[in-house]
Formats: structure tokens, C-alpha cells, sequence
């Protein structure tokens, strides 16, 4: 096992997708004595069937071990080879989508991409090794069991990755709130894409930016002119989604 | 002053917006001695051109006074009558666009969706008083000043506030993952409608939705099955103002 590829998670449904995931070893899961609803019943029930380790504890001493200020009574933990560094060199999909993040910082930003790009039907998300947020246990925690049904791919180079996968035949997708570019919806998303986000605060760095075929932006039409980067993400996937609909 | 409109809030950017807002009275802001940072000074300058109360403390002494597990070194306390319980009976705008938001429970969620919907041009977000997250410090924290351009009413029963606007015109449309309805793309946002989402867990409550005229949904293309309600609704939006711009 690599190191920092141990996770823990807390409540029914993390605990529920982990247990379903053929991918999570070692799973270990912690409950606190006395629940008596429907959720921990149907828990327990899987556990048995699973012959997972679980152990029934206290409160106190659930609190205790996992520092833990939210309402849950679940804790699970367990091994996930999560991860990757090599993206793959053959893509068959006609239409492929993948997000490339530049530096995005926030845990809660990161964890909600993932869950929005599965749902979106996604194939791979891609970060940049420095200045991001890693695959903490926020990160999945917030995207609410989707990790597990996501490539990940940590990269040192953002820029030469993305380069790499235009030669594989990919259009790249710079979106950047504020600039000067192409409406987000005349964009064409269709076929094999990458869609590049920057940080919350800096926006994607311009090197980056430079290589991106086309650019997007999302005009605001408010005052406050920082639409969070999950939100462009699931504006955008969705966009994406229509012109692949209406075209089938 | 009604009770319950007193409210805290960390971080430079929420700092700012609440100084350069006339709506906020007493403002006191607390400043962790030391830093030296350029947002700092200009913050400073800001607040003695404004003639605002302010007072700079030990790190020590800020962690004890706000619980403040934030990295952050600056907090804002102000007075703000944000939350409204009458909703006008008069619209002006051609296109206008309200959110109904049916028991909402996460504080994350609700900030976010007030920061998209200032994004986007919304005119005001209407909430129900009973089973939802009330505007907390935790709401408007993620809401990054978005609060401070949104009209936010809470009610008592949403499903009357929903007919009262239908009278002066307005369409209804109801958002729900997993229903059998239109796809979101193949509706109407055009013109006065209330757009009405569901609590994270629950979705819209049966009897606002049967009065809803449109229903749409997102079919989701993963395993998980569960957009968050605040990537929903970025998704909704920004298709309305797609459909808005091609028209124009």
C-alpha cells in the first residue's frame, strides 16, 4: 500500500458506498451504541452479510477517536488505491470528458467537483500536483461516495498533461470568469474534451490557459463577480450534457 | 432592531462588502494584530476613511472571542434586516426570476445557492420558515456578500407564497432529480417564473410540487444519483440565461 491512501468517512451513505465498492480494503466501521433507526439497522444488517469488522462503542468515545463535530453516528475506514499519476493513452469513447483543475485550494470545492462531475458523466478528473488540495478525507467526504466511481489523476505538469492529451485527439476548454472570451454555451463540447478550471482565487494560471484551444466565459450578472468554481464546473457540465442530448 | 439579524462574519472579502453596503448598521470589525498583508493595510485604510469602529487584538485573544476555526484574521459584526417576510406585489422586469427554496437544511447549501443566484441575476429567494436552515452567520459566510444584493424572504408556507405569485403572473417550475418529467433544457425560463428546488434528502414536498405548472428533471449519467441541490440549481440557472441571451 502507498502511504495517504487510507481514508476515513462518516455517515450511512459514505459508509453504504464504501461497503458496495469492491475497490475499498481493510474497511473498518465504527458506530455509536444506542442508534436505533432504520439506516443503522439496514447497516448492521450489511455488515454482518459482508463480514465487515465493525465495532459498536460509545459516544464519548466515538467522539473521542474522531474528533468528529458533526452529527454522525458512522465512521468508516479503509484502504482505496484512489489516486492515479499515469492518465491513460487510448480513450475509445466518442464523446469524452475530462476536467482538468488548476490549482483549486478549497477541499469543499474539490469534494463538490467530484460529485457534480460524476454525475455528469464525467470520465476523469486531473489536478495539479502543487498549490492544490489533495484527496483528503474532506474532499471525499463532501463528494458523497462519487469518488468511488471517478478517475483521479494527481500530475505534476498540468500544462504538458493536457498537451499530451491533445495529441490523443482532445479539444482543451479554458473557463474563466471575467475574460474576454466565447459565451460558455457557443462553445462546442461535444467529442473528446478537456475542460480546464482555475483557483478559487487566481483563476487558471496563464500558461495554462495559453495552450486551451478555445475559452469560455460565464458573464455574472450581479455585483459580487465570483461565481464559485463549483458552480461554473456544474454550469458547464450541464451545458454540456444539453448539446450532447439534443444531438443524439 | 428585530431579533435575530445580528450577524458575524470572517474573511477580507466578506469584510469589505459589508463596509461598502449602506445597509449594514453598527459595524464593529475585529483585526488580528500583526498581519501585515496588503488586503490588511488597504482594509485599514478603508475603515478609517469610513469612520468604522475597529479594534486590533492578539491572535490569542481573536481564536477566544469568535471559537474561529478559519484561518482567517479579520472578523466583521454588523446589524442587517436582510430577512423579509412579505414578498412585493409588484414585479416590473419582463424576465424575472425568483427561487423557492422547499426546506433546505444545509448551511452550505443555502449560502451557495444565494452566491448562484446573485451570479445569475436572480431577484429574490424565498424559503420556508418551518423544517429549513434559517439565514445563519454559517449562510452567509459561504455566501461571499452575495446576501447583500439578494432580496431573501422567508415564509410560512411556501405553496401559498407560490399561488399569491402565479396571480401576478408568474410560472412555476419545479426541479427534481429522478422524477419522470422534462429534461431541464427543454423548458421555458423565459419571463416572471418561480423556479421551486427541494430539501437535500426529502426533494420537493408532494403538495408544492403538484402545484407547481412544470416539472423538470436532470438525468444523472453516474452511479450515485445525487446532485446537490446547489449544483442543481447552478445548472437551471445558467440554462435560463442561455435561453435569455439567444433571445436577445
Amino acid at each position: 500500500m502507498k502511504r495517504n491512501n487510507y481514508y476515513t468517512l462518516f455517515g450511512f451513505n459514505n459508509t453504504i458506498s464504501v461497503l458496495e465498492a469492491n475497490e475499498c480494503l481493510k474497511i473498518n466501521v465504527n458506530l455509536v451504541r444506542g442508534s436505533k433507526s432504520e439506516q443503522n439497522t439496514k447497516l448492521i444488517k450489511l455488515l454482518k452479510q459482508k463480514e465487515i469488522c465493525f465495532k459498536v462503542i460509545e459516544k464519548k468515545m466515538f467522539i473521542k477517536k474522531f474528533s468528529n463535530e458533526h452529527n454522525q453516528s458512522v465512521a468508516v475506514s479503509f484502504y482505496y488505491d484512489l489516486v492515479k499519476t499515469n492518465i491513460p493513452d487510448f480513450f475509445d469513447k466518442k464523446n469524452s470528458c475530462y476536467l482538468a483543475l488548476d490549482q483549486i485550494n478549497d477541499p469543499q470545492n474539490f469534494g463538490q467537483i467530484i460529485r457534480t462531475a460524476e454525475c455528469a458523466g464525467v470520465e476523469g478528473i486531473i489536478y495539479s500536483k502543487h498549490n492544490s488540495v489533495p484527496v483528503t478525507n474532506s474532499v471525499l467526504q463532501v463528494s458523497q461516495g462519487a469518488f468511488l466511481n471517478m478517475s483521479i489523476f494527481e500530475v505534476s505538469n498540468i500544462k504538458n498533461e493536457i498537451k499530451k492529451m491533445k495529441k490523443f485527439g482532445f479539444w482543451s476548454i479554458g473557463v474563466e470568469n471575467g475574460i474576454s472570451a466565447s459565451d460558455w454555451f457557443d462553445l462546442d463540447y461535444k467529442g473528446k474534451i478537456i475542460i480546464v478550471f482555475g483557483s478559487e482565487g487566481k483563476g487558471i494560471r496563464h500558461k495554462v490557459l495559453e495552450i486551451c484551444d478555445f475559452k469560455g466565459t460565464i458573464e455574472m450578472q450581479g455585483k459580487i463577480n465570483s461565481l464559485n468554481v463549483s458552480a461554473s464546473v456544474s454550469a458547464i457540465l450541464f451545458e454540456r450534457l444539453r448539446q450532447l442530448k439534443i444531438t443524439t
